[in-house]
């Protein structure tokens, strides 16, 4: 610990399934190509819980959690030049180093540069820019934006328009540009198809509002969870429908409903029979379906293979395929054009120290999002 | 019986897993729609072998197989407007009505106009053109052309060049397209992009065409059956592969050999498990699968989701995704300017009354395609 550092609060998580606790922190300063971030607000994602419960076969502790977050720039490291202080940015999870194979394919946005050491909960050169009391705590998704101050590679940084409100465009850093951007650059939803969305969680509403804003003809919202469909219409679904309610397969339901089935569905729960029920609930010969939910680890998928030689297509998307440096700050522009809005998804509010209160509202489904405010 | 009819030399299969019955049986003569068409020659493919072999869940016996052919109209029924007597021909077990959703759309070659009586062996009317002493002999894919003469709906005809070999452009009919086509039109594999195929049947084969005409840069071949790679090499294929050489499973040694995996894979053959290792062998972020091959009834394809979230697409084909009559003539015209060559796929040669053994040849491997000459 021969850098130098600041004090910051943060919530860790010490262990798999235990509260996070709030804690005063060191933040070690950036490095070279490295950015220290305050940060204002982040959303609180159904993949903190996951890794909070100790299911992710990927998880490591101790570690600071959060990764849909909104923040300015208070320090730049060496070399850092696409970002200055003060700026206002969106922490990337998926980073965008604009000179990996991946990142010069121009077909996919799942920059590969840093992978390996973000998995590790590291920064790209191996070590961990916090510590409590000397002992290393991990980073989570490049990101650990449950800290009033965090470290990010530049390339994990999306310069944003200052003029959003970033207690809102936080929820851009996740899940509203995964759900919108599935429907909008994964699938290409165009004007008058017919859509079926599966799951009404944040990731699924935002399916919803990129459906509505692709001119959908049709939006068919389904979901267990009958409280969700006031909103989702609110957001432009069209039809509703609880699984609940029937006794035959639910594709069967959808396929009768739309005289065939839809042109596009999304999977937005990680169930891996909803997954199935997605792609057969579409048309023969064109009908596309996307998985954006995360299925538990092992868990597979399977269909007849009659399906896809039938015309059916079956992809997958990770945020929403949108590159986070060159393409999210356009997202804010929409947004602040008035495109879509984003406080319909935040359902809370509240301080970095009741954080334990999100994850129980989360589990009870009674948020959508929950926000933290680190000035609260 | 009342219409009039024509004798006609056909191929009878009374039951499954029965030889083919060579006999004279009356072909009733085209009413409204439909054409009579004097069959020149007919491939032997391997889904008229499934159908023999009693496996098919949709097979129907009395039925002259037989779906890969060329002839010549004969003689037209009432309204028919898009051939006359004389033109060449190309049966179609895919149609292409043009006024159906599927046609409309713009999206599929997999018109539905008359799936439905076409999957009971009957022509549009419900009715069969096929009778021997009386007792109704079905149709076959809508074509039948194990028969010297058929009779066909007008819309399930490609009417083609008469510079065109009918002996060899027969071809077209099934296999070669479905092979070409599903890498050229339903992948759409650009310049520069890496290949693996899997299985080297004719369809396998055509794809290897297809790739080469697509100019892929590596084309992998993969086969148990190593006679076939000298073929395939000679029609462009770069890399090949038995699987029985490693004890790892194949997509993980198409990885290493492909940093990181092909941008397209086909699977040519039917088989469940190498459905998934051809989705898997696929590069992460772009790669896309294509099903070519039919499994058998009731089998199932599965993957982890993680494939598809990590941007792999997963899609199929049928007749490789060629509308037949607006498109297949111009598989003619490429075939004619010298784009590719059919003789490559043609082991075997022989009259009608030999077709039994051409049933032996290709379950011994010996062949890739025997084709029956009518004249013979």
């Amino acid at each position: 610990m021969s850098d130098k550092f600041i004090k910051s609060k943060a919530a860790i998580a010490w262990g798999p399934n235990q509260p996070l606790s709030i804690e005063e922190v060191d933040v070690m300063l950036p490095r070279k190509g490295e950015v220290l971030v305050k940060v204002v607000a982040s959303g609180v994602c159904h993949t903190d819980a996951f890794t909070l419960s100790g299911d992710d076969p990927e998880g490591i502790f101790p570690v600071i959690l959060g990764h849909e977050g909104g923040g300015i720039v208070e320090q730049i490291g060496e070399g850092v030049t696409s970002v200055k202080v003060g700026d206002h940015v969106i922490p990337l999870y998926t980073p965008e180093c604009g000179e990996c194979k991946f990142c010069l394919s121009g077909k996919t946005n799942l920059c590969q540069k840093i992978r390996e050491t973000q998995g590790q909960g590291l920064m790209p050169d191996g070590t961990t820019r916090f510590y409590k009391d000397g002992v290393p705590i991990f980073h989570y998704m490049g990101c650990s934006t449950f800290s009033e101050y965090t470290v990010l590679p530049e390339i994990s940084l999306a310069k944003v328009n200052k003029e959003a409100p970033l207690e809102e465009v936080c929820l851009l850093g996740c899940g509203v540009t995964t759900g919108m951007g599935a429907v909008m650059n994964t699938a290409k939803v165009e004007e008058g198809a017919t859509v079926a969305i599966f799951g009404l969680g944040g990731i699924g509403l935002s399916a919803v509002i990129g459906a509505t804003m692709a001119k959908a003809s049709r939006i068919i919202a389904i979901d267990i969870n009958e409280s969700k469909f006031e909103l989702a219409k609110k957001l432009g679904a069209t039809d509703f429908i609880n699984p609940k309610d029937y006794d035959k397969p639910i594709q069967d339901v959808i396929v009768e409903l739309t005289d065939g089935g839809v042109d596009y569905s999304f999977e937005c729960i990680g169930n891996v029979n909803l997954m199935r029920s997605a792609l057969e609930c579409c048309h023969k010969g064109w009908g596309e379906s996307v998985v954006i939910g995360v299925a538990g680890a092992g868990q597979e998928i399977s269909t007849r293979p009659f399906q896809l030689v039938t015309g059916r297509v079956w992809r997958g998307s990770a945020f929403g395929g949108v590159k986070g440096r060159t393409e999210l700050p356009d997202y804010v522009e929409r947004y602040l054009a008035g495109e879509f809005k984003l406080s319909d998804f935040i359902t809370h509010t509240m301080a970095l120290e009741d954080i334990n209160e999100s994850f129980d509202l989360m589990h009870k489904g009674e948020s959508i999002r929950t926000v933290i405010h680190f000035d609260k």
